[in-house]
């Protein structure tokens, strides 16, 4: 349901809800053993927890479309992403835990290597060490811009973020990123009228950083891309009447979670500890987002028996999971990650909701094919919360 | 599909559609025996047709949401519930068989009991005898408003419905109930410029009203909500160029029937005596709406042993009604209402399909568990009208 409906039906109790995303959950049969991951992993907890829910695969975004992590989490947060959807330059400074302000406009940079013509040469400067950049990074950091703070901070090898910070400022800019060797970078230009003195600005960085890498060899060039703002959600809290709270280790999540308006934990640590961490604040609010990610760090890397691992750790975790009781508990994915394939894919994903109100179907394994004989079927991942909230008594009846 | 598509691709024939509403279908297993009311049912020829049927499940508005009758019925006679809403006070004079006209704003209303300082101290004036609200109601009637036909019904306990009939009025007002006890009610306020005469005149009636009550201790006061107008949707014989026929014991079901442009016969009687009706009136429709409630009544009351009962009758129903030959021979329900929950729900409802045409599927049991497995699977229920034109072939090709 979208959000408008969502909060025009919500209504609050005490009743607690209990989102368990596993990043990259789904997968796909190995090509020898005809076992998908979930299917190998020996998951006894996951497997009686599907038996005693309603199970379905969620589809992300659509058919065939896989999505990144902004869009595969803000639809398990009620979002239609084809509707909301979050910029990369946001989403690069959530992923490093830059503390992003509405009025900011963020960009994804590469430091690139130029020729003496000014054309594009390396697009990565070689992928120099994340170290270089951490220094470039401080350099850059020493350029001043009319009426405008600039942060310039290093992600990892050639990858930095840009965030200008200051009034009016305009995201709406092309990037000067050419996505091509051989020619020179673009100029950055507005795409909306009113963005021209954003862009202006951006053209003045440009130039004075190319200064100040005049003495390098391979970094002695700057691409942006992915200009934005932060983008305009509803809050989470404000639609569903539920205070919310986002338990991760890893800060792209917490930033999607801050992004809708969750309150956002600490971060770091181990799984077990971020559960631990989720029980100690169990009091403090109605929605508990917790993101475990191991399983799709393992998916990228094509490494199947490492996924299985992650598998079987986070069936580990299950029953302490559990015994926070909550009144609704979903384990559900972003997005599938299959090890066969080493990167996110379009694939639906497994999905189980459990609550005392559940009427289990006949699904008693938790994964790709049994799922599919869930009494949910495949379903729109956004239509997720709205489904919690329904089995935690949270929505109003539609209609007289 | 929607109403747009459904019109430009109908044609006439001479076929007969029967689309059977079996109220609060849908159920849950109980948590004792885990089987569900129509798993628990012994319904034999629900058994049979839906083995020579196509099965699956109809969302009626979508995942996660509880609808009404007023949603769960329009998606049934193919009308997005999101798209066309029908206002409560009009689903309330409907459900009294008043004769709503389309120029009639109409509106719920509440006795209920002021302090002297004009506070509201019972939102439902201590729930007061029906008998009494009926001579309540009679005293407001004596009231005047200019240039306005006034009608106030009783409908049960505290619950009467107001109808202003004239020239010009308009139904977008804000209520007057303030949803909670210890505040004044609010004024009736317009919340378009143009009904701003509609809330004078609204206004008027609440205080003469609150005069004419002044000698009351529990019913001093009025609280109205759900000003609503007839909806303004396309007609279903124009759209499907169907003769359509409603049969069904009880009001409001006759009244949103009426409001999709059927003809509605006479109501009142027994499941039995409305399919006799529809047989002696079989030659004068294309397309017959059936309503058979016993099963949302049980499922209200939680008797789950009731619901059994009523879906058993309903079963004996089945060779009546497969003995009007109609082509196409639908049994859907417009909401679930688990007994085990005693209220409507958001749950998928189960739905067959028959007709001579039709190459059934493995479903050889009607029930949530089997049509979940049908060639239908989870679709949405204002789709279903669409397919059984198309099994009846009145519906051409799209496109060439």
């Amino acid at each position: 349901m979208d959000i408008e409906l969502l909060r025009s039906l919500a209504t609050p109790n005490d009743t607690k809800i209990l989102l368990c995303v596993v990043d990259g959950l789904g997968g796909l049969r190995h090509p020898e053993t005809r076992r998908s991951e979930l299917e190998t992993a020996s998951i006894p907890n996951l497997d009686r927890l599907a038996e005693e829910s309603v199970c379905g695969l969620t589809l992300p975004v659509t058919y065939g479309v896989t999505p990144g992590s902004g869009p595969g989490h803000l639809a398990l947060f009620g979002y239609d992403p084809l509707r909301y959807e979050v910029g990369r330059g946001v989403l690069e400074a959530l992923g490093i835990d830059f503390d992003l302000q509405p009025a900011d406009v963020a960009a994804r940079g590469n430091f690139c290597t130029l020729d003496a013509d000014g054309r594009v040469t390396d697009r990565r400067a070689g992928r120099i060490p994340t170290e270089e950049t951490v220094a470039l990074c401080a350099r850059l950091r020493s350029i001043t811009l009319p009426g405008v703070r600039l942060f310039v901070e290093p992600v990892r090898e050639h990858r930095f973020v840009l965030v200008l910070r200051g009034e009016g400022l305009d995201g709406r800019l092309a990037q000067n990123d050419p996505e091509r060797e051989g020619v020179a970078p673009l100029p950055v230009r507005a795409t909306w009228p009113e963005a021209q003195a954003t862009a202006d600005l951006v053209n003045d960085f440009v130039a004075k950083g190319r200064k100040k890498l005049a003495g390098e060899t391979r970094a002695n060039g700057l691409l942006l891309r992915g200009f934005a703002k932060y983008p305009d959600l509803p809050p989470l809290p404000e639609v569903t009447q539920m205070r919310a709270g986002a338990f991760a280790v890893y800060p792209m999540y917490r930033g999607l979670a801050k992004l809708v308006g969750m309150s956002v934990a600490p971060g770091g640590g181990t799984p077990m500890s971020q559960m631990e961490a989720m029980r100690a604040r169990w009091r403090d609010f109605d929605f508990f987002f917790y993101h475990y990610k191991k399983a799709d760090t393992a998916g990228e890397d094509g490494n199947f028996r490492a996924k299985v691992e992650a598998l079987e750790e986070l069936d580990a975790l299950i029953p302490s999971l559990r015994a926070l009781d909550a009144d609704v508990m979903i384990v559900a994915g972003d997005h599938s990650t299959p090890a066969i394939i080493a990167s996110h894919s379009w694939h639906p994903v497994p999905f189980l909701l459990w609550s005392r109100r559940v009427s289990a179907d006949d699904v008693y394994e938790f994964n790709e094919a049994t799922c599919r004989q869930g009494a949910l079927g495949i379903f729109p991942a956004k239509d997720a919360l709205g489904l919690a909230m329904a089995y935690a008594g949270r929505l109003v009846k539609y209609g007289a």
